[in-house]
């Protein structure tokens, strides 16, 4: 069976960054391909399973830097198709989990492209794996939801927290660091307990990979002072507190003590 | 570096069933491991990933068959590690997403025995994929949520309804087929709409693969009528409404036909 006919298109999902977290299919499709288009934050061991001989260019975006626009991607994707290519559209994660997966299909479809998605493993599974905890835990985290706070630079991200603020449930926050303090806020009021665990994982899967273990109302110094500059995931719930519960006390204090240190230089 | 060292256990998501939606790390891990315990439902095709002199055992649980209990799965896993052998216990989908990960996890740890996860496609990326949209879209659906409508043989599954009911959101409902009509009545009931698009994917990624689009006030006799005896998603929300709208008039007339046609059988 031939899916990658001449003049198709696959978007791929490369995982969170780990290139043994690739599909076997991903895989094959990037030594298949005849080009490949890839996402800024896709990961350099990722792209070095893609064939030395096969051309690949950075179009995705990268959270406030300079980047391709979106129309720009969709017409450079289905100019290479036209030309009779077979297109690799490798995308960070998974495509249809915040991956904007449909403009791309829409604009090939537009040009009677055929365009196929190959899943990914998305960034909260390979969060918790490293984390070695279940995002969903029978009678206790029964529920598990995926959002993201990205939004337009210093825009404030407009989430149902009523839905969210349920205790049963798991929260995965994609792209969450910077918008950590109006999430805090929002959980809180909207009925969330201030001890609820929450880990952030920085760079999931990758060398530079970091997890800090808080609890709800220290999400917002946190996010602050405890992680580098890699993006990052922010898990929230009572699943998370088998990994929080150990530390959650020592990396709260030490939060707290980073902080007064900080805010204490910032007055010398 | 060896991550899979003598007496050591590694939970491996098995993905959806195609076995090239495997991550390489799993098929790696499937190559190194001494013995395999396996989900009843793993698919033939990833089992055949496994080297044929490894031991491999069907450990799990499949709905409404005579399954081995979690206590005896857990034993099982200690008992091969403490042996000195590195067990890899393969589990469908991602382990850290409904795969009750954490009670092998915890027994593991009980005997200080070295628990690793690696992480998998969950069904819902795949079935997503395989109907080729994105579970999230930009202003439309901006919130996905996952919950497993498993429950003992009978029972109603007590899902928050209110917090699932969000027009903005895409609900991906695992193992639901039989509870499907609880499910549209709850989500009803919260108000959603009735036209709400729903596409149930059976069997996803395997060569029996088959999805069914219609909506919300359908989703009881579509599956009950629409499919066939495999293990089902079902997603909700207005991004599968690419899909369903090319063809939910269709279908939905097809299926009244099937079951006015079922239920005058009956009567005869």
């Amino acid at each position: 069976m031939n899916d990658f006919p001449e003049g198709s298109v696959w978007l791929v999902g490369a995982g969170p960054g780990d290139p043994e977290l690739l599909t076997r299919k991903a895989e094959r499709l990037l030594r298949e391909a005849d080009i490949v288009f890839h996402d800024a934050l896709v990961s350099e061991a990722v792209l070095d399973l893609i064939p030395s001989a096969t051309p690949r260019h950075s179009v995705g975006k990268r959270a406030g830097r300079h980047s391709v626009p979106q129309a720009m991607i969709c017409d450079t994707v289905v100019k290479a198709a036209l030309s009779g290519q077979r297109v690799v559209r490798l995308k960070g994660g998974d495509p249809s989990i915040f991956g904007r997966a449909n403009e791309e299909i829409a604009a090939c479809r537009e040009h009677a492209i055929a365009v196929r998605i190959c899943a990914g493993v998305t960034t909260a599974s390979a969060a918790s794996a490293t984390l070695g905890l279940s995002l969903t835990l029978r009678g206790l985290a029964r529920r598990l939801t995926f959002v993201t706070a990205h939004t337009k630079a210093g825009a404030v991200p407009d989430l149902d927290w009523a839905a969210l603020a349920d205790p049963q449930a798991t929260i995965a926050v994609y792209m969450g660091k910077s918008a950590a303090p109006h999430i805090a806020r929002g959980l809180l009021a909207a009925g969330l307990k201030k001890s609820t665990p929450v880990v952030l994982v920085e760079s999931v899967s990758l060398p530079g990979e970091r997890s800090f273990a808080t609890r709800l109302e220290l999400l917002p110094l946190a996010a602050k002072t405890g992680l580098g500059d890699g993006p990052a995931i922010i898990l929230i719930g009572e699943a998370l507190g088998e990994i929080a519960s150990e530390d959650t006390t020592a990396v709260a204090r030490e939060t707290k003590a980073r902080h007064d240190q900080s805010r204490s230089n910032m007055r010398v």
